[in-house]
């Protein structure tokens, strides 16, 4: 039996082991969940052994696991070594989901008139790279692996894949391959099919400002002391100026800036400013000027307000003069920006433009490097084949918005550049309430996916 | 026996009694405490009449209660009516208290050495109106009351005493009295005993900034729609300029400026900064260039952000573009400013400065007018006689920071001025954990509100 009949003999299976998967509230970021990280490294083990892998295994990491397995034809055939991640964003704010964020249930809407499902990690990244553990099986059991394939699929790509590194640099031979997998950005649109061939990097901080050693009376204190919050807010705005350019002295000096051929090639990427604008229900997009849409997600860097607290945020009104104000701030990055670098830029900056009324404290979470992979290498030209097949078009090149830190760190480490082969899209509710992937996604998926493997193939021996 | 004998035989159960006031969580500005402002009510009534009142009646309203009660010995004399509150802030952040807020306890401090009495509600205003009831207790069972006596005890001080004026308005003949005593300020210390005769007003606002129609991933849209948390912050920082003036357009025209003089006598009042940094653990002083701080309270009006919030505030960090920003900000208004009227301004303002990429909404939570009160009426004269009686020291006259907006409703629907006869220090912590209110503040302020009775009944008469 071919490929893809096995695929479509066994599809209500294949959705039934992905909701499982997504019942299991693996939210790396949150300690409370810590049992539910391990179950789903657990379920990925156990999924890789039953689709076939001579090995599986849970490798212990200072933080959450990495489970590796691996099934080896023929060493002298081509391999393929596939990344993803089994931890799952914060389900907050829980109140805006309208149904249960680890309760998954498929729904029709007007973008997935055949269905997608509502759950958090449907699309990131638990439906995206469980889709190649199925695209294994499938060509296991049609006897049709064309390729040796390798799976790490890690546990920390949301707070930062702090272990990752050191895990990849001790195994470089274990981890050898010819072409790098990873399903976790998305496409233009199912009649759109796109890769992804830029990310950008990110440097997320945390601030906390502090005035007075306790709260104090508004009234009595008012206008005579230090308000953290009012200064918290001084000091965030004065860090864009009105151009919406960052301020931090040295944030622009290794941003690369393209030609204005690369910059025109592109915004030809289909995009539609009045979709996207009724799709987000805004009036007017914002951003820095003199770049489009396109080109402010895709080659420049940001500084957002993740979160914001501090003072009385209960019902009703409280006089406060609060003691204390705290944000978590992320900049996202672009080649050749070093988060490291900008981390201490932005500490060194926050703590210059703090007045003399307050302390503050600035702590670094996490960060990951801005990367740019290769739009003619064989493994992109497979992908571009794969898709070709499936969609019946021929796929894009985009540049995505997000970041994954371990483009970055294989392109160093193992000396090759991933295929950013996601099949998401960025209506998806990423990170966001009501987090959905479209289950005809997940399928054409698995079948591109398997067209890839014999693509690769083909084209390695040519 | 003399009212003070009574006191000193008294004492335990005056505390006592306090204490177990103290105990019942009457929080106004929250839902869920409303039974428990009721039985703060009753509680109130109960020891009004027990201290020998004619009648005690709750007066209902649309809100919480009123609760009245008087005793009147003989129409011919004068009549004092007390003013004060049973509701109390919301005692937010709970952790920060060294003790549960609804657990009172004594406990000696450096400015408290005979203990103090650590409560929310203990110094706001629970422990300076209860005063009263025991001062008129002891006038009662010493025989020796010489004024008629009212109590209007209100349960929605701490959120802006919404349904005082209709009750005032209707009831002028049963309120009517030739002085009305308010304990709910407090002097500069033991040391320098102190008249409170002015207050700020305020204007309590609260609003919201919405971006896109969902929280979205910040890599995906990062840069390209509108943060409405950093949107936030640009609008507040851009309500001050570089000398904290603040920038509503008409928002100063009815500030009354004082005259130099007026200035000199007011700096006038024992200050000491470096004290007053060093309580506060504050490196600089901040507010609004080319007036002092006692100015800076005392006669200048504010814009704090009283709390925010926005986006992920959990453990860890969460990488979101959020759909909404939060902020409740508060404005100390000072004579001639209307609330109502720059509740508008700032709500005209805040509206005309929001970018087109979001979308706001401003809501006024409460007000109050601000108040200057007469430092030469015999109800103020016999205050200071009386201070200068248990004090041993003559009271310099003050402006206080705080807000009591009754002040102003009594002036103009009374046509009295207010005695604003506080005990508490600026060091109780007032709306913040660990408030406080001394023991000794407790007694000697029921010693001197029964010697003002005395005296305000002589100099009526003079």
């Amino acid at each position: 039996m071919s490929v893809n009949q096995f695929i479509q003999d066994h599809k209500e299976r294949f959705l039934n082991e992905l909701l499982d998967l997504l019942r299991i509230p693996s939210v790396s970021a949150d300690p409370k969940f810590k049992d539910e990280v391990f179950k789903a490294a657990n379920f990925v083990k156990e999924s890789l052994i039953n689709a076939g892998a001579d090995t599986a295994e849970i490798c212990e990491t200072a933080g959450y696991p990495i489970v590796y397995g691996e099934k080896i034809i023929d060493p002298a055939l081509p391999t393929v070594l596939v990344y993803g991640h089994y931890d799952v964003q914060p389900a907050d704010p829980y109140e805006l989901w309208d149904s249960p964020p680890f309760e998954p249930v498929i729904k029709k809407t007007k973008i997935h008139p055949e269905g997608a499902i509502f759950a958090r990690g449907s699309a990131d990244d638990k439906g995206q790279f469980y889709m190649h553990v199925k695209a294994f099986e499938a060509m296991m059991a049609a006897g049709e692996l064309p390729c040796n394939v390798k799976f790490m699929i890690e546990g920390e790509e949301e707070v930062g894949s702090d272990n990752l590194d050191k895990f990849v640099i001790e195994n470089k031979e274990k981890l050898k391959s010819d072409v790098i997998l990873i399903s976790d950005t998305h496409m233009i649109s199912m009649q759109d099919p796109s890769i992804t061939v830029g990310l950008r990097g990110m440097a997320y901080m945390e601030v906390e400002v502090t005035g007075s050693n306790r709260d104090l009376h508004s009234g009595t204190y008012g206008g005579a002391v230090a308000n953290p919050i009012n200064v918290l807010c001084d000091m965030i705005a004065s860090m864009k100026d009105e151009n919406e350019h960052i301020t931090i002295p040295g944030f622009y000096d290794k941003v690369q800036e393209l030609t204005a051929e690369q910059r025109s090639r592109l915004n030809e990427a289909p995009f539609d400013l009045e979709e996207y604008k009724s799709k987000l229900d805004i009036n007017e997009v914002h951003g820095e000027k003199g770049y489009t849409t396109i080109e402010r997600v895709g080659i420049r860097p940001t500084l957002d307000v993740n979160g914001i607290w501090g003072g009385y945020i209960g019902e009703g009104a409280k006089t406060v003069l609060p003691s204390k104000a705290y944000a978590k701030i992320s900049m996202r990055l672009v080649p050749d920006q070093d988060w490291k670098e900008i981390a201490k830029l932005f500490e060194d900056h926050f703590k210059s433009i703090a007045p003399a009324s307050v302390k503050v404290k600035v702590k670094s979470h996490h960060g990951g490097a801005p990367a740019v992979v290769s739009d003619t290498s064989v493994g992109y030209q497979a992908a571009e084949a794969a898709m070709e097949e499936t969609f019946g078009k021929r796929p894009v090149p985009t540049r995505e918005g997000g970041s994954i830190p371990i483009v970055a760190l294989f392109q160093k480490e193992l000396g090759s550049d991933p295929i950013l082969f996601g099949f998401g899209l960025d209506t998806d509710a990423l990170h966001s309430p009501n987090e959905h992937y479209g289950v005809q996604n997940y399928f054409i998926g698995i079948e591109t996916i398997a067209a890839f493997f014999r693509h690769f193939r083909k084209l390695s021996e040519a």
